[in-house]
């Protein structure tokens, strides 16, 4: 039995001053319910002079980070810097020195989780991360708990708010992707260099992690197929809209005879389903399993208190263990071998917007070109965009189609030369 | 480190009958991820000669609830039986016996699940009920676990499919409450007896042990105020959608200056919120907290499969404890109080229909009684319905309001010569 509970606490950003802080505001809360009391034995950070809006016990700053992993009164180790080094090193020391770790690192985890939780498993020790995939939302520890006696079918998530937070501007306000992103940094949900979010990146870090423990096999940032947002226009909004879809950046993955497929890309979903429905920069998750059926989890993906609510669950699981002397439980082995199933392999809906040249006989140019390649049409708008210029927008939805054939087509269509460019190629999701 | 775990089922319904599928079918799954194999040891059943689908070891049937709580090969007991009695002695008993139990019975742990819980720490074992609401949604484990960190400020729950599914039917169709139970009987979502589900007496059950959880305060069913969908018509929906608004069963916690107000009511809610948009048999809980913010979970509150979901769940987590000889960890106490505050001093909107007749003044009339009772008007609509029997229906949506002022203010109202008939009296629900 453990008198206190000592936390170390790596970084001390948006997240790191949250977490000091509700360590001190709740400390009577926490130690009721963790059996004892949870104490912050030091802080690393950048620069020891700044102001902190948390106040922390004297001496308790350093900028060395040795001087928390060292601390043998550190049993809990939280890292919120963010990045892969030293963030990467410091979690693997932790673990050489016997200390839990709690991240709320996705990079880390996406690109390491297997070697973090491998070596923790050697040391007895828990590694915990549920703050590195959609912030304040529980959606880790429900998958390894709450939803075990199932196999998981597929995940359909909205798991980067900043994208998402553009999306719906784009979709209400009729605005192009450069406005919106605009309006996203100046209200801080962007950063200036917006590309790990716009990109696709930070989703497929997510899904990297999420797969890895839905499919409980190894699935790393590397094997997510991902595109980004960049090229959606307000047009393709307005047509989604006309269509009775909305467009949203999904983080998909699913299983089918052993393989799986693990991708991130803006996806046109029917709008009466709930995801259609998550707005600005919440964040939702949707689970589809074999006994439970579809299990949603939605609220905020980001913030400093909804990321300290998920940083302090874990920590709170950890010091419950080490305060009542139970071993750290097994983690699930990640040695299965999974076949990622490649890009090329994807069936399904395709939406495609080209402007051609306004002539007779150039629709059945483009229809011939997708019926060569097996793709048939489910709807088509025609609209004349400069009456002068003869120039006309077409806008397709498929039947259900291969992407090898569909990018194939895309390659041949391009080159016709009525076609002037091709505007923009969504994947339409559906499901039951 | 035991080389298995043996499962005991009290009840073989449709619940019972999916967990023995289930341990069968996934034995080796199971077996991997808790560590050892879960071997079900016997089930209480009523009736020995009926046929059933899951396919059990010889003589594990038995009609001698007995052979199962005596059985020192049964660790964890999962009483799917459902009721008060005789569930409630059953997992006395058994936790007399030193078993853990899982159990999917709200009636017991809404009723007796602070005297339940004692006795199970007294006795060193484990008592999850994780099925007991909201099927294979999870939501217990999220609240004791992942926002452990929070305080709940409130909760806002659809957690009653039957209701859920007729008042569905009635927006989308226009039918009038018995059409809609029809439906749902025919159907089997509801009972013959449909008295729990559309008085609001399951919902109370969940929302009383919802409550207890997330105010970590003992809250039992007799202090939840419920009230019925049964006085519902479809005039009220149309009038609901005119005004912009769903109406929905909720399950509604809150905790305000150290009171908590937990009622289940139908409820009108802005269209454009997620729980306005949870149709057909599902349920949806947001839990409104002061870190993670507002946290959803949404899936299906019944059935077989789910609902075993949710109770393997709970036995994995007991397995995985037995297997690695890891005691019970502690429960949350339940000790501390509670005030609840009275239905009286709720204060909030409210929409009312009456039928009067149809002259001049009556409005003015209604307006007076209301006024006198510091009661505002936010819109009024009024409909001529019968104009030979100069009829006219007034429909009112008020400003925040006192719940006794609101009562007081039908009451006499009642009584005014002019007004035929009061319809409805529902309370509107408003969150930014």
């Amino acid at each position: 039995m453990k008198e206190s509970v000592g936390i170390g606490l790596l970084g001390m950003g948006v997240v790191g001053g949250g977490v000091a802080s509700v360590l001190g505001d709740k400390s009577a809360l926490l130690a009721k319910l963790a059996g004892a009391p949870l104490k912050l034995q030091g802080a690393l950070v950048r620069d020891l002079s700044r102001q902190r809006a948390a106040s922390l016990p004297d001496g308790a700053l350093t900028t060395h980070a040795d001087d928390i992993l060292d601390n043998p009164d550190v049993d809990i180790v939280v890292e919120v810097i963010g990045g892969e080094q030293p963030a990467l090193d410091y979690i693997l020391k932790s673990i050489s020195l016997g200390k839990h770790v709690v991240t709320a690192n996705k990079e880390v985890m996406a690109k390491h989780g297997a070697k973090i939780l491998s070596h923790a498993q050697k040391h007895g020790v828990q590694v915990l991360f549920e703050a590195s995939v959609a912030g304040g939302t529980p959606i880790i520890a429900p998958l390894l708990r709450d939803l075990v006696a199932n196999e998981v079918v597929s995940i359909n998530g909205i798991i980067n708010g900043t994208t998402n937070y553009i999306l719906t501007k784009m979709a209400q306000e009729g605005q192009d992707f450069g406005v919106a992103l605009a309006a996203a940094q100046e209200l801080g949900y962007a950063e200036s260099d917006p590309t790990n979010d716009v990109e696709g990146i930070d989703a497929a870090y997510k899904l990297a992690i999420l797969s890895t423990l839905a499919f409980r096999a190894r699935v790393s940032d590397a094997d997510v197929y991902s595109e980004g947002i960049t090229h959606l226009t307000a047009q393709d909004f307005r047509y989604a809209s006309e269509l009775g879809y909305a467009i949203k950046l999904l983080a998909i993955a699913s299983k089918t005879d052993g393989a799986v497929h693990v991708r991130v890309h803006p996806a046109m979903v029917r709008s009466d389903v709930m995801l259609a429905k998550v707005d600005g920069v919440l964040n939702a998750i949707e689970v589809q399993t074999d006994l439970a059926g579809r299990v949603l989890f939605h609220g905020r993906g980001a913030g400093d208190m909804p990321t300290t609510s998920a940083v302090l669950a874990d920590v709170m699981d950890i010091a419950r263990n080490i305060v009542s002397g139970i071993e750290a439980p097994p983690l699930p082995s990640l040695t299965a071998d999974v076949h990622i199933s490649p890009m090329d392999a994807l069936e399904t809906k395709y939406y495609m917007r080209m402007n051609v040249v306004e002539r007779p006989g150039v629709f059945a140019q483009i229809l011939k070109v997708l019926g060569d390649l097996d793709i048939s049409i489910a709807s088509a708008i025609q609209k004349e965009t400069d009456d002068d210029a003869r120039r006309a927008e077409i806008v397709l939805m498929t039947h259900r189609a291969k992407e090898a054939s569909v990018q194939a087509a895309l390659q041949a269509i391009d080159k016709l030369q009525v076609v002037n460019e091709i505007g923009s190629l969504i994947r339409v999701e559906e499901w039951d």
